[in-house]
């Protein structure tokens, strides 16, 4: 395998963004001085996937490869020649996915917001691959917007193949799986408590069993997280997923939005985190290319899903209750963040992982008061209930 | 058994401080009103242990009860009869110790916040049992400061059985194990960065086996979390424990404190979440009598340990910074008690416990920053340092 090229900083240390600007760059940040010649072996005149442009051999090709590395907020893990040469694989494919993806939802975040800049942050895994960071804190509409894309490869850890065996049958060899994960996941946080915080993830994950066969699934989800309830927004945000589904099969919406009604419970609480959205795992069929084009699907439908409402009301006036409210709330995203989320717990609990990067998701202020409950009629009663009864948004 | 007395209030909800009037009481709360006569059976003129007055049949036996639960910050969860009937066994000597450090502990706090109000609620559990939590929310000095005592009774669950089974060895009837636990726990949080958080809790464990015979330990510890590092304090607050320790044992303090360094750790940060103090589990030696005074002592150590650090810093000069350096610490307190606290790992997940109590721990606010690294050199660093690298504070 052709080495990871190293590119822009690998960690940066410093106190809020006045202590970073070495590692700070715009949404716009280009990878283009870094590039070197695409490996001039790989190309070919095949098949072009989906995503990647028709690319000639040559000169041709190292222009391809630069002209789509410019959009990307850093140069991908797996380095642009590696990306190219499995351009015709799902790991090259999914990599280019959640390349773009990262860059269309900064892109989008930093243009809200008055083109906040981004820190952006690469960084290596001992074991084998990295990730990319983009950080948004403190801006004028985001309190903290964090788009994180990692893609990670090696084999499993013996925890790993423990808690992936209760899922799947799995035959290792000497107890080793060789195993890539990658995906692109974010949590953006506004300021503004009559903006709703949103999350998605997509993630593909392949394994390698001791006879050579290969295992493969998909997963992922985009849910809302608002602090009042504003029906209209519901309705838009689970509509466009929703089309984004029906797209592939009508059954998809109806059967991934209780799983994430299910999925986002704060059990202690008696409640759902947000008014869900989309939640998915362990997805391999009907064929890997049916699924793959769900989940591009999938990831197109983020932005306009969710700029919309934050466009909406980020200029709307609020009150310091609506903000405490909102701070409370905030609370309960730590909760199930700490306490349930799956990807936090395995995150935390994997030796050689990037905590910032898997702690971005909380907020950067949290409030937790003794037995607060809101007065009946009031509109943080009206999201409560909608948070422990969820409903229908779409039919 | 004599049945559980009704007293006060059985939970009550509001808004803050302002909506719950009806169940604020001072910190010098009485139960006077609500007294039965004591159980006129059980008195006598035997033996009486430490802790309860010599008290002798009929009307004397009922003023003695009188006046110890006037000191309570509520009637205790057995009752005054019951816990009169129980003075020679180490249930009721138990509940009296942890009423006693409940009210000496709230006391201390309402006197140095310009006699703030406790929040005072009475709860039950509906398996058996319940408690008392008094809860001082946005004070003069304190930001959020709860001390609970909870008295809980019943047959083991079976996932508590299997988490007990780990770590003895228990012969169940039909998978039933009748227990009894009780402990009085506290966090308190100050407004002031200069002013430490302190933790403590003092527990009580009892089951009984197939075949009759009873099983007991005894659990605790005081732990001290400050925003800055005051080697004086420090000194003042091991020491203070130390030799409430070695009263009863020179080898007790050396071993508790390396135990509460190793049980306060965040893992996935690589750091103690304070400078420690005392820590031990399981505690089933010498004899019930002697652990139960050196459980005695340590409760009677934390007012002398803690106090005299708030008198001293409470009134502290701090700056913008120091007040955001103080709500990271904050943030890293939450991931250590959502992330790793037994107690309230076993709390969350256990039906019909009372996720109020269980989480008052958590502060009031709260701050995750992304990469936020102090500078070398500066105050915020050298706390960092000791909570990476404990010290021995006291020799």
């Amino acid at each position: 395998m052709t080495p990871r090229l190293q590119f822009g900083v690998t960690e940066c240390q410093g106190r809020g963004r006045a202590a970073m600007p070495s590692c700070v760059e715009s949404a716009n940040a280009v990878c283009t001085n870094h590039l070197n010649k695409a490996h001039s072996g790989d190309e070919g005149l095949g098949l072009v996937e989906p995503g990647f442009p028709a690319g000639g051999p040559g000169a041709a090709a190292e222009e391809e490869v630069r002209r789509l590395c410019q959009g990307f907020m850093a140069p991908p893990v797996s380095g642009p020649q590696e990306l190219w040469r499995r351009r015709r694989d799902m790991r090259g494919r999914m990599e280019l996915l959640i390349m773009e993806t990262q860059a269309e939802v900064c892109r989008a975040l930093a243009a809200l917001d008055r083109g906040a800049a981004f820190a952006v942050n690469t960084w290596e895994r001992k074991e084998g691959g990295g990730g990319i960071s983009c950080v948004l804190q403190d801006g004028h509409i985001f309190e903290k917007a964090g788009v994180n894309v990692s893609v990670v490869f090696g084999n499993l850890s013996a925890e790993a193949v423990q808690q992936m065996k209760s899922r799947k049958t799995l035959k290792d060899k000497d107890g080793k799986l060789p195993f890539c994960a990658m995906g692109v996941s974010s949590v953006i946080h506004p300021k503004n408590p009559h903006v709703p915080t949103v999350h998605f993830n997509y993630r593909y994950f392949e394994i390698e069993e001791a006879d050579g066969t290969k295992q493969w699934w998909f997963g992922g989800g985009t849910d809302l997280t608002p602090t009042y309830l504003n029906k209209e927004d519901a309705v838009h945000f689970h509509k466009t997923l929703k089309e984004a589904c029906d797209k592939h099969d009508p059954k998809l919406y109806p059967k991934y939005k209780k799983w994430c009604d299910d999925y986002f419970y704060i059990k202690h609480r008696g409640e759902r985190r947000g008014i869900g959205g989309i939640f998915f795992d362990d997805l391999d069929s009907p064929s890997k290319e049916e699924v793959f084009q769900f989940v591009q699907s999938c990831a197109k439908a983020i932005v306009p899903c969710y700029i919309p409402i934050v466009k909406k009301h980020c200029h709307d006036p609020f009150t310091p209750e609506e903000k405490l409210w909102q701070q409370l709330r905030r609370g309960r995203y730590v909760e199930f963040n700490l306490v349930y989320d799956r990807g936090t717990k395995f995150g935390l609990a994997t030796p050689g992982s990037r905590i910032e990067s898997i702690l971005m998701s909380l907020p950067l202020t949290a409030r937790w008061e003794y037995m607060h409950t809101p007065p009946e009629n009031s509109r943080e009663a009206e999201i409560l209930e909608v948070l422990r009864n969820p409903k229908d948004w779409v039919h």
